[in-house]
């Protein structure tokens, strides 16, 4: 009992850090990691920005080396199963084996193909008692994008939305300026920065547009920035270009010069199939692209046309709406072009987890 | 500040034997009180059921004695500061005073004209220490109604609505059963036994038939029922009449056939002025009759025309949406014929309070 009460305060502290590292280490999870001897931290970290910089176990190994600890006989906690495969950087497995760790408690179990169980195997194998399943649903969380894409190959999708507690987005005039308070807006910075790229309708660039960027103060990530626009209207002055590492159209019956323009002002424009009975992109289509783009986490924006045909098409993963305390009334709903027949059928979250920001409430959940 | 936490401590006792009398006490508050010696309780109690019985402070006095304990040099928790003015009881102050208590601690100011620091003033001038405003948010949402109710003598409307999180009440269809969890329906039950009446427009009655009743386990009051419904088409037959003590139907255009048919079966028809252009029950005349009729806080149930209007006239003091972790997409909003302008100009909720039951999000707060 008391056991596993400490096992789960030290994994507190390895969630902590595997959430600083959240946004930067794509594609490959954010990971934090902690070594405990007798009720102490001796080191800490996580999975470092970039690709074939060292993993979370790596880090705090190196940490308690520069703390002048001795890694010997100690606990590590690690939020994801740690890899036991060469990738771009040697397996974590070997190296909690070499430093002398005689225990491991792992968050959640890795489904990557390469790992799946086999790190925990190579681990008990050389004599390291391990303890699995340690506050199991906060490591999935923090690690959602990867546990999904690593499985599915295809990029997980967060439907964020802004909205009055009535459900609408927008005051019939349009107006959606502010409904949520700064604290809400700031923490759609940071999901923006926890995710690859920022999808949004053609739609809400023209009417809203927004730069979709990171605006917070310190070393953020800005993400690719997606644009669903099926005719290539986009126009070359929108705020979107500004500040993007990489700004990729989605169009499918844009004209040759729309094309052109677009891919001149640097631009990568993706032409794709239209959804049947419609000149949408094709939802799955669009989503292969991405994730050979190496694309693997989407923050969808907006509007509400877009949202709803996503939901309709059953492609997002995770909702983030933030619910500001006031009623609208008559005006725009968060989704629109869907529908469903029976309340059986409504798509639910689960996990659902809320949060106080200020007045607003941000609920958070998985389909 | 050692001092001050206890104190909180104790009022959270207070406040819980507060909550237990909530909705049986009208027209006086709830009230809770507990008295403590030396870090222990040793008495509590909250205002009895009906008029002319004991309040809290007397009871929690009566309760020590039948602990055995003295009550002389105690300090006593009161969530309401205590009356100082002869009512259906005697003035609880005196009782305090006599009882030999030496320090009282208040939650909320009584700003009923008898009272408004009245009760602190002789308690102090009898000797008394007197510590106020501990707890006073929470002492002041305990007794919400009767705050508004003795100040601006025109009931406490609370607008209750159960929706989605993209802010639908109902599938196209009308489908609306049920959106939310059983958790949520059963703290719906609780607030209507909070409330001195239930409230809902004719469309509903018609569309849902609901019997506004409280269905929990135990001793619960029944709330009266009240029907707006200009015409007088209330069928004979629907369920809101079973169970209910009263039966209130506003009108304002009814044929007078209509009327006579109500009254027969035992409803209190109200004849009430329309609001300009409209053929709906004005709404501030129907309160005031309400007031008139010893109706203190009133549950509002639906639907969307009815919690639009309401909004609109600013007639709401609070809010209460459970909001289920689904989206809808297209279907019905919980407002209808309600608009604003301007964001700034949308009615917002303050001192929001948020609770999660199950999956479902409670947010409440006022206007």
């Amino acid at each position: 009992m008391n056991q596993r009460r400490d096992d789960e305060k030290w994994m507190r502290e390895a969630l902590s850090w595997a959430w600083k590292g959240k946004g930067t280490t794509s594609p490959r999870p954010s990971v934090g990691a902690v070594l405990v001897r007798d009720g102490q931290i001796i080191g800490g970290g996580h999975t470092q920005r970039g690709d074939g910089t060292p993993h979370a176990e790596i880090m705090a190994l190196r940490d308690a080396a520069q703390n002048g600890a001795d890694a010997h006989g100690v606990t590590a906690y690690v939020t994801l199963e740690p890899c036991c495969h060469w990738a771009t950087t040697p397996p974590c497995c070997d190296a909690l084996i070499e430093a002398g760790i005689t225990r491991v408690v792992v968050g959640v179990h890795d489904p990557n193909p390469l790992v799946a169980g086999r790190g925990i195997e190579r681990m008990r194998a050389a004599g390291i008692e391990v303890t699995q399943g340690v506050l199991e649903r906060e490591c999935a969380r923090a690690q959602d994008d990867f546990l999904h894409h690593i499985v599915h190959q295809t990029p997980f999708v967060t439907l964020k939305s802004a909205l009055s507690l009535d459900g609408k987005i927008a005051l019939k005039s349009g107006q959606s300026r502010w409904i949520t308070n700064s604290q809400s807006r700031e923490r759609a910075h940071l999901l923006r920065h926890h995710s690859d790229a920022v999808l949004v309708g053609i739609e809400t660039v023209l009417s809203d547009d927004p730069s979709l960027g990171v605006r917070l103060e310190g070393n953020w990530k800005q993400p690719t920035r997606i644009v669903l626009d099926s005719r290539g209207r986009l126009p070359l002055n929108a705020k979107i270009w500004d500040g993007a590492p990489q700004l990729i159209v989605a169009t499918s019956q844009a004209p040759a010069e729309n094309i052109d323009r677009l891919r001149e002002k640097g631009a990568m424009v993706l032409e794709l199939q239209s959804e049947p009975h419609s000149s949408h992109v094709e939802w799955r289509h669009l989503l292969a692209e991405l994730y050979a783009l190496k694309i693997f986490s989407i923050l969808m924006e907006g509007g509400a046309h877009v949202a709803g045909s996503a939901v309709a098409a059953g492609i997002v993963q995770k909702a983030a709406f933030f619910v500001a305390p006031m009623l609208i009334g008559e005006g725009k709903s968060a989704l629109s072009g869907f529908e469903i027949g029976d309340l059986a059928l409504a798509p639910r979250l689960l996990d659902v987890q809320i949060e106080q920001l200020g007045g607003d409430v941000l609920v958070e959940g998985y389909f």
